[in-house]
């Protein structure tokens, strides 16, 4: 697909088609895609965790507030920092910024091959860090930041979500 | 172009051809790529500050620790987070996690939009804030969180940074 294309029709997919996998190919398509991402001193501040067991998922989706959809995907990407990765040669900028920034390109680029691939996928930020944390078993150095549940689109057409006019948001100098 | 083709061919590039421009078109075209990105809430929390002028990308690039190519480049986009505007709705995780998160794929989309287009730009993160600030004169509620000088590459070929194997960054589960 199309660079432009996929931008455009990236969506937020909150069902999925139940009984329907996503392969193991194509998650390590979609984590190539994140790794390819620019991160601040190619530090690569980041770890995601594959999850496709059932108990595993149920415990993130109450994580995440009850947002039941997250188990309801053939598997999640959650998507890590590893702030100390960045804070080592960075400080606190590098924790308390580039990594949330570099882990965030990686998402954006995950979401990119979601939409090229035809699957549907969620970027799930409202959820509990430590909660999460614990589902998964995670090594203290690492922040979960992300959950992207993907599967096969549920709907048939979803909505894009309206924008501000440019104009708005824009100066120029 | 293919979008796998643009995540994978997205290079840091700090040298640009002179006395070429970018036109007002391609900035508005990567400007409308950006706030195509996700934003928790829809809330959009960004604003992007395009300069020309070459005083205030000379400010720039001295606020940037005299990263001089940021100067050198005929467009500089400064992308700024508006930390209130996610905080409104979702607190401090808004303002510090969400806003920045944001941005990032907003710039990540501007900079896959910079690849197809067979442009060279850079994510430039390590500048004073204040600085920048004051230099772009922001109204108090923006922070700039990323410039991206933007212009025809200078260099016939640049390579690509080193990724550590998947392997080693992924965990099943």
């Amino acid at each position: 697909m199309d660079l432009w294309e996929a931008i455009k029709e990236r969506r937020s997919i909150r069902r999925y088609v139940q009984g329907c996998d996503v392969p193991a190919e194509t998650v390590e398509q979609l984590l190539q895609a994140a790794i390819a991402a620019p991160s601040a001193g190619n530090r690569q501040p980041w770890h995601f965790v594959v999850v496709r067991d059932a108990e595993t998922k149920q415990g993130l989706a109450e994580a995440a507030y009850g947002q039941r959809f997250v188990a309801q995907a053939p598997v999640v990407i959650v998507v890590c920092a590893d702030p100390a990765q960045s804070a080592a040669r960075y400080g606190r900028r590098g924790s308390e910024l580039y990594c949330l920034q570099d882990t965030a390109a990686a998402t954006e680029n995950i979401l990119l091959g979601v939409t090229a691939l035809g699957l549907g996928a969620c970027w799930v930020g409202a959820f509990d860090e430590g909660a999460a944390a614990t589902v998964l078993d995670l090594p203290s150095h690492l922040r979960p930041v992300a959950m992207i549940p993907i599967g096969h689109p549920g709907v048939r057409f979803a909505g894009r979500t309206s924008r501000r006019p440019l104009s708005e948001m824009t100066t120029f100098i």
